[in-house]
């Protein structure tokens, strides 16, 4: 169905809950094809291979990140308000789009970690932390690779080694950075601002952890304090109920 | 009205509401006198027109720089406690005399910013995202014209094409700060330490969302644990409004 | 009295409400001696005065030095449980031991950032701002006269005009960090260190403030969803007290 | 029990109270070993012992490093879904077989501070900032140790002094990053990022410290804004308790 919505880019409003089926389907196979790709990416940037190799893998990274591109034009086919839509997925956009100019492929990985977020609807802290953690090593790798394989070519780049990559990439998602690496190449210094929001979003949620964990611990304190919580209301409740039997009762003493 | 109140700058308290009718007022013109004002600030400091282009963009400039000097007199002259408005609103005197300085006109841009800032009274956390990722990208628009338009005559710097001016001004929003670029002019400094403020700000902006976010859903985990809303008061409020009922009914039971 | 307490280190337990008394006697003339005081070193670092000149002032800046020792001495004397007090000061003692060391004697005026900090008890964020403001400007201009005094004697040292001085703290509260600019000696990097915490702290503050803002915004856009807060709890008891009025009635109508 | 537990690896579920009691048993040992493990260290580094001397320290770190594989294992045998026990606590399998690598041995004392963290399960703001302080204080050493250790011999390397290790630990864990000075060798950049994460979880403390009291000093404020608490809950029981009385007040003057 979602082909034909492609094919035919008419202006008839698709029901909202049509977008959220189509996402609901398309969310985990893009998550393997990211996965695969990185997966292939790595072999690429790490092993360098030559000749056939090279075309063969060439050939694959470009099947794996086609399913992107239906992706992205089947859900701003299925949005209810396109424009609207369209603005607030600049992002999308820009990850479809990129990609053509080749490392910034891997960038489609935010898509993972994106899943995963959207995976944690009814998150407890831990999962919050646990998320986190995963999403920070994951885009460590992956810009690790993606800077290495725009810089490594570049004349006067000093991030040349996978072990240096990692370093920077480290240095940057914590905005330490040193400034003893950097990109050079406007390429890699598109993967390093993607990198520093994906640190900012990290600093972000290891501190709203640790607030809304101290938050609670303090009003948890001083009981008199504490904010009311449905079990008190319903205590309450429960009291009010017994005092409308006892006036019930009344009635039926006196029709007696 | 606000003309006249410009010009007799006499010390007779002016009613709060009429600074808030003034400001109503003022707010979207003096975004739009801004935003132009970035476009041809654009075309100056990237076209580099020369001869009598130059002096037609200054003019415009200036002109468009006008209408800010005079929002201030008038706010000033509205404000009710004259002094206390002074002080608290130091930021936007600075931003009105510095202009002068030149390039450091672009920081009314902040105004703009400001004015989205508050037209999201009733925010949405997604609106708060939104502002503060439109902020982000306005800011390092603008100080990268501004840095790279005092920088680029001054004898060692750095910052001397436009892709290493956003480059810098990412970096420094980020608060990464590599330290591959960096201004060595004041000018430069003073738009540097205004990125950084922002930078700060936003980071702030991302990390109170998050925590808005987890601690919702945190609470909203466990029911029992949940703090009670308004909802649960108005349901229990219903319950004693039926007992109310039930005792009234026995008074006419017994009048009969 | 306190004199006498602070000669006789005598251990009876001294009742806690004396080291308040005392706290809130100290508090502002200890704030009026770190004004002075960052005036004074101002004028030595800045003016660098020679001959007499530069004797009176170091007179003078010891003068203004002696009253903290005095106010450590008495806390520590009038704290209940001393030890306890110690520990939980360590930042005091450094503060009035370090002191000796000559330029951090302007870490003293973290004093008066604190007695403001203690000043706003019932803060309401825009006070925190206002602070967090005026302590960072305070910080910046402290921190680089201090930094100046260390460093510009200094072999190898970068930070050696008072512009450049400024420029570093900014880039170090901000925790942007370029290094461009950095201290050498081992005095300037422990000014560098306590200006990094208050960078921190900071940065904490804003956040904070930030988040709490949109926490109400959040809670108060649902109303269902929206927190139940003192006001409806009342009129929730105004219900129940007609309530109670009603049955009231019920006992009078039978009486008669 | 343990040392039985961990040489028959059986697949037998074991309570979760066992491990609990485990944990809370080894707890503060571990804490000791860390702290002496600490403290041989530094004569290790600091002293550069040689001859007999040095191999005395060797054995003596390598006794003290025991425990914590024992202490691994034995909480790997006790939990009861090892898998997910496992996933959970990479960290901790990290920080266990990385020592072998020598100073990196020292991270063990993230183990001190872990302990400490689990004993503030009932923490105030104040007691969440001194545990931060100290951890901080205790990461900076350990980690400086660890730096000074693996860079030292490196060539290249620009932290070769204790003071400069120092130095580096603190705008590392302050993300300020000046880059003057940073970690050439593997080891040594790994120990930079568990410092990183350290300053991170840091950061994130104070300002969620700092959120928590502003969050409680603005509701305070406005007491028609501020969240019910369990207080009020409670004060509105009691009067639909004197409700209750009321009513049955009623049926006894009847059956009279």
């Amino acid at each position: 169905m979602t082909v034909v919505e492609r094919e035919t880019q008419d202006e008839t409003r698709v029901p909202e809950s049509r977008l959220q089926r189509w996402e609901a389907l398309a969310e985990w196979p893009l998550a393997a094809c990211a996965a695969a790709f990185l997966a292939l990416f790595s072999v690429k940037v790490l092993g360098q291979p030559q000749g056939l190799n090279k075309h063969i893998i060439h050939g694959l990274l470009f099947t794996l990140y086609l399913p992107f591109v239906v992706d992205y034009v089947a859900r701003l086919t299925l949005a209810e308000q396109r424009a609207r839509w369209f603005f607030r997925h600049l992002l999308d956009l820009v990850v479809v789009v990129l990609p053509l100019m080749g490392p910034l492929l891997l960038l489609r990985l935010v898509a993972l970690v994106g899943a995963l977020q959207r995976a944690i609807g009814d998150a407890i802290r831990g999962r919050v932390v646990a998320y986190t953690a995963f999403s920070a090593v994951l885009l460590v790798y992956a810009a690790s690779l993606a800077v290495l394989q725009v810089e490594r070519p570049a004349s006067g780049a000093n991030i040349t080694s996978f072990g240096d990559a990692v370093w920077w990439s480290v240095t940057t998602i914590t905005t330490v950075g040193y400034g003893d690496l950097y990109p050079v190449t406007v390429l890699g210094r598109i993967v390093a601002a993607l990198l520093m929001i994906g640190g900012i979003s990290m600093v972000g949620a290891i501190t709203a952890t640790i607030a809304s964990w101290i938050v609670q611990r303090v009003s948890a304190e001083d009981s008199a304090q504490q904010a009311a919580t449905v079990a008190h209301i319903e205590s309450l409740q429960a009291e009010v109920a017994r005092l409308a039997d006892l006036v019930a009762a009344q009635l039926d003493t006196r029709s007696r």
